[in-house]
Parts: structure tokens; C-alpha cells; sequence
């Protein structure tokens, strides 16, 4: 997705150990007019599958899951908690996640009553990197019986593993800006993706 | 506001303790069509006011700020964070909240980069109570110098004292909704704001 690409070449920076920061307008401050275009981005994508439901993961992935909703007919969301709340039932599924950016442990977790098996369900998120947090949501979808229709990511790290051991599976993903390579000095390249919708 | 007061008494659950569960369109499952409505009803209250940025705090009002931002000429959104990713930058206001829901204390953080001086800020949040998250809010736009115009909530429970602490300092607080009373038995007792935009 050109636009999305423009954005990460003029305000993205690239740090060390493969870190993008995207602050200034992804997953600290928010580019809302860019995230009602990448929302049209997945709906294109995403098209005649009968999706009914969007999932998403706390915390970035939230904002991007809303602005897709609108072109999907205005579906729900359900967005993945990563602890228990008080308020949280006890009725849920729960899956594992490591986050390397983070460097722990954590679950994340779904009331049952918010994924049910006549689901079709399209999982939305700011990141793919290792993947973790998209398989532990894929797991969820699973537990439930819900249909995964496929994955929808603003930007992956080609670079990292995530996105083929998800192709693999069989499952579509659809990531609108992939990066194969960055470093500091010779910034980013982008895999070229001009023939997709 | 006529369309969340009934979305509350049809599917809102009061528990003990003053604790409202909607998670159900509000706070994990997320109803995007009224967040909409509700971003309208917050654009209307702050009309003319020179909004040019919206603050809120993960994690239930993030997708609300974003669907409000769309009624503010797509103003950029800024999200207070509740902990230290190493993603974050060194140069950050922070603020401490107690969270009574979760019994806990946290420090919520927004990097300097995303407050400014010029900024004429917007809080918008799901809940408010006893009012410790807006509060704090308030006290990162003072840091930084930028000019508070408003709080927008959606649900204000009435019988805590948030509400007052926050209007008797002047600040024009306007909630979609505000509960006066609630029980198991007797159901929810909404404020009557229809003089209201």
C-alpha cells in the first residue's frame, strides 16, 4: 500500500536489533485518516469472504481494527486482553504469547461469549513479526470453532519468520507494507507489492 | 445520549461493588457503528473550540478516541501508555493513576514529541469514576503546556466523585451517559441531560 509505505519512509526510524519505531502516527500517536485507508485496504483484500467479526490484540492493534470494521459493515470487533481484569469473565479462551519487543511472557485472553463458532472472522494488527501474536490469535479462532477467513497486518517484517509460517499453513495473509530489509544506514526496503489490489 | 443510555440498560450488567460490565459493545467486544454516533455526539459538545488533538489512555478508549477523531477534521489521537516498552522513547511526561478496577497502581507515560504547547487537547475516555486516569491526563497536557478544552466520557458514573472534582476545577466535562444509581435489583438510574446537544 503506497500510502502506508510513503509514511513509513518519511517518519519512520529505524533502530537497532530490527526495531522500526512508528510512534508518530501507529501505535503511539494515531494517523486515523491513514488508518480509514488501510481499513479500504483490507476490505479490497479481503472482499466476498463474509466476514463478520474482527479480532485484534491490545493494544495497537485496536485503533486499525476499528477503522477496518467500518468496511465491514460495521462488524464487531473483539480485541485479545493480555491479563486478567476483574471485570474480565471467567468464561474465556486463552492462548500463549512471547513478545520479544518486550521480552516476556504473557496470555492473552477472549470471553467465550464475543467468538462463536459460526464466526468468519478476520484477525487485524499493526505488526507481524515471529508471528506469536498472530498464531496465539489464531489459536482462539480455533478453540472456538470459529472460521478464520485470514489475516490482515499493516506492516510486516519480512525479514522475520512470521509471515511464511503463517503462509504455510494455508492461511491468507495480507500484510499492506512488507519490509525485507532495514538498517540504519541504508534505511528500508520495501517488497514490491504493486500487483495487489 | 438517547442511543448509549439504551445500549446500556439492554445490554449492560451491574455486579456488585458499583462495577458496570459492558463488555459487550464498550470495552473487548466493541460496537464500531455507535462509537460513531458517539464521536458525533462529542463533536457537537466541542464544536468551535479549536480541538486539534485528542489524548486518551489504553485500553478501552483508544477505539472510541479514534472514531472521534474523525469529527475533529481527522486530528491526530495520542494514547497515554501504561508501562515502559523498550520501544519507548526516553522523553516522555508521566503521571501516576490507582486503578480501584484493578486494585493496583501504574504509571501511564506520552512522549514529549506528542504534546505541545500549541496543542488544544481533547481527552476522551470509556469510563470515568473516581476520575484518577483523567486526572492524570490533565496533569501530562499541564506538563507540556498545551491548553486543555475539554474531557468527553462515555459512561460517567455519577455516584463516585470524579465528575465533581473534575467540573469544580472549572474544566467543562461532558459524558454521553451518567449513572446516578445502579443495583442488581433495581437496575440503572440515568441523569437527565435531555437539554443536552
Amino acid at each position: 500500500m503506497e500510502l502506508l509505505e510513503q509514511k513509513i519512509r518519511q517518519e519512520g526510524r529505524v533502530k537497532g536489533q530490527g526495531i522500526l519505531k512508528v510512534d508518530s502516527f501507529l501505535n503511539h500517536q494515531l494517523d486515523v485518516a491513514l488508518f480509514d485507508e488501510m481499513g479500504k485496504a483490507f476490505a479490497k483484500r479481503f472482499a466476498g469472504e463474509g466476514v463478520n467479526k474482527i479480532l485484534t490484540i491490545e493494544t495497537s492493534g485496536i485503533a486499525i481494527a476499528t477503522c477496518t470494521a467500518r468496511y465491514f459493515d460495521y462488524c464487531p470487533v473483539v480485541f485479545g486482553k493480555k491479563y486478567v481484569s476483574l471485570n474480565l469473565d471467567q468464561e474465556i479462551y486463552s492462548s500463549d504469547v512471547y513478545s520479544y519487543t518486550k521480552q516476556q511472557a504473557y496470555k492473552i485472553m477472549v470471553s467465550k461469549k464475543y467468538l462463536r463458532p459460526t464466526d468468519r472472522i478476520l484477525i487485524i494488527d499493526d505488526f507481524l513479526a515471529n508471528g506469536k501474536a498472530a498464531e496465539a490469535l489464531i489459536d482462539l479462532i480455533n478453540q472456538a470453532g470459529a472460521t478464520l477467513v485470514g489475516v490482515g497486518i499493516a506492516i510486516e517484517k519480512g525479514f522475520q519468520d512470521g509471515g511464511a509460517l503463517i503462509r504455510q499453513q494455508g492461511i491468507v495473509l495480507e500484510s499492506l507494507a512488507i519490509i525485507d530489509g532495514m538498517s540504519e544506514d541504508e534505511g528500508i526496503v520495501f517488497r514490491d507489492q504493486s500487483g495487489k489490489k
